[in-house]
């Protein structure tokens, strides 16, 4: 498979992005969803394989960055893709509505204690960029300190970057009629009654109002050592396949070497044959 | 399988443990390790459906505590067992050797940190308990300290188990034949070379102290609401069949149910309606 998904999805940094103009429902190489999952689960096991090379080389980090609409499916992209590494080595933010103590802080300060040591891979379910998104199109702040934020968004990445780490953000790009197929599925399965929500049907009245304040995030924090991805997701299998391989590139590029061995051998193997002797 | 793994591991309050009497190759109620695997993925599945409905209730959490002579197998129980659960309601904490600033809190400090909210699981790779382990064999504290440790690691499991907290702790007892079978192994293969440590000779022989530190652990924190399991791990399918038999009787146990629906089911279906005819 030598199709190039990241290319193919990374966010250019020459022309504005058009959402309206981005297919969410292609199949990419695919010929059907059974290649799409196949091709997963070979890139999901290779991603084991590397994050395992990352913690014990432990130099480098990776942060991932999930946006999108509700329902576009960054958590089923965990549990069925990110969520398959280690977990001693890949740990999962759930960023909500800010907590008290939050709100006390600037809006980088709960986004910072949770980024990448060396060898770890942080996993940003939501992130940040809420605070130029939802913030923006609810008006939650005035328009002054919200549009100053990209800036200290970018020079925060900058930072995080220059000590080491790598940094992809994956928007879920999905059709408004396909959010609303998933919608009605909750609404039919009894076990998913517990995510109705009566705002969605409001944050979807501002769906254009969303869709720019996407396309000035994707123009104003796009950096070359922080791209951003538009993945077409309204096939689940093509979301989780995508995602799966530029993740899996990306960390290919990273190339974490196993460490040198700084312990002495010789030593190590006469402590063991004097233990296997007693 | 009506084998009873809770009951056939658990450390009784009733009695001192004899670690030396305990075999740790046995195969329970298994015939191979085909028959031990094939019962181990059967439980993750279910253990990820309880913990799906775990996170949902969001009212009860989950505490494993992981403690081992080194090479017993937790980093391989974590990756095969615990970390296949999903990673937004299961979180993994290594501790290590105490930081500067860890150092510098009470040793409780850096643990109260990272137990689980309500709807959580946390697993502990060590713990708390090798403030009375290492600790204690390598004389690293006054006996003084460390003795007074036991009383207030049980008022602190108290505190836990009061707010909603199950507690499960889980020794891998591996015979020192097996162990030095595994350091071999990490010899044999230059991609396990990194793990090598001379310390690791030192602590074997000191085995007959851990043994005896153990059964103190055993003997003194050892509750009810936070019960000791001692997990034959000579065998690594059988300890991984083990601890996903006994997680999961226990999440059974603790039954979390899908919350009631806290919404209006038919003004969210007119929502639906309304947007599906615009």
């Amino acid at each position: 498979m030598d199709f190039d998904f990241v290319n193919q999805h990374i966010v250019s940094t020459k022309k504005r992005v058009q959402l309206e103009a981005i297919d969410s429902k292609v199949m990419g190489p695919f010929r059907d969803k059974e290649e799409g999952t196949l091709f997963t689960s070979h890139a999901i096991e290779e991603l084991r394989n590397l994050q395992y090379r990352l913690f014990v080389e432990g130099k480098q980090s990776l942060l991932i960055v999930l946006q999108a609409p509700d329902a576009a499916g960054k958590d089923g992209l965990i549990r069925k893709v990110l969520g398959q590494m280690n977990p001693q080595g890949c740990r999962t933010y759930p960023f909500k509505v800010p907590t008290a103590i939050e709100r006390s802080h600037d809006f980088l300060w709960r986004i910072h204690r949770a980024t990448p040591a060396t060898g770890m891979i942080s996993i940003f379910n939501r992130s940040h960029y809420e605070d130029v998104l939802v913030v923006r199109v609810e008006d939650l702040v005035p328009k002054e300190l919200w549009s100053q934020r990209y800036e200290m968004i970018n020079q925060f990445e900058a930072l995080l970057a220059h000590r080491g780490t790598r940094i992809l953000k994956f928007y879920l790009h999905i059709s408004p009629e396909e959010q609303l197929e998933r919608f009605k599925e909750r609404l039919d399965l009894p076990e998913k009654h517990w995510k109705l929500n009566p705002g969605d049907y409001e944050a979807r009245k501002r769906w254009p109002d969303y869709r720019k304040a996407y396309e000035d995030v994707f123009d104003k924090c796009n950096k070359k050592h922080a791209p951003w991805f538009v993945i077409p997701s309204d096939r689940k299998w093509y979301r989780n396949a995508a995602v799966a391989a530029i993740v899996r590139d990306t960390m290919r590029d990273m190339d974490p070497s196993m460490p040198p061995i700084d312990v002495d051998l010789t030593e190590i193997r006469r402590l063991y044959e004097q233990a296997a002797g007693e």
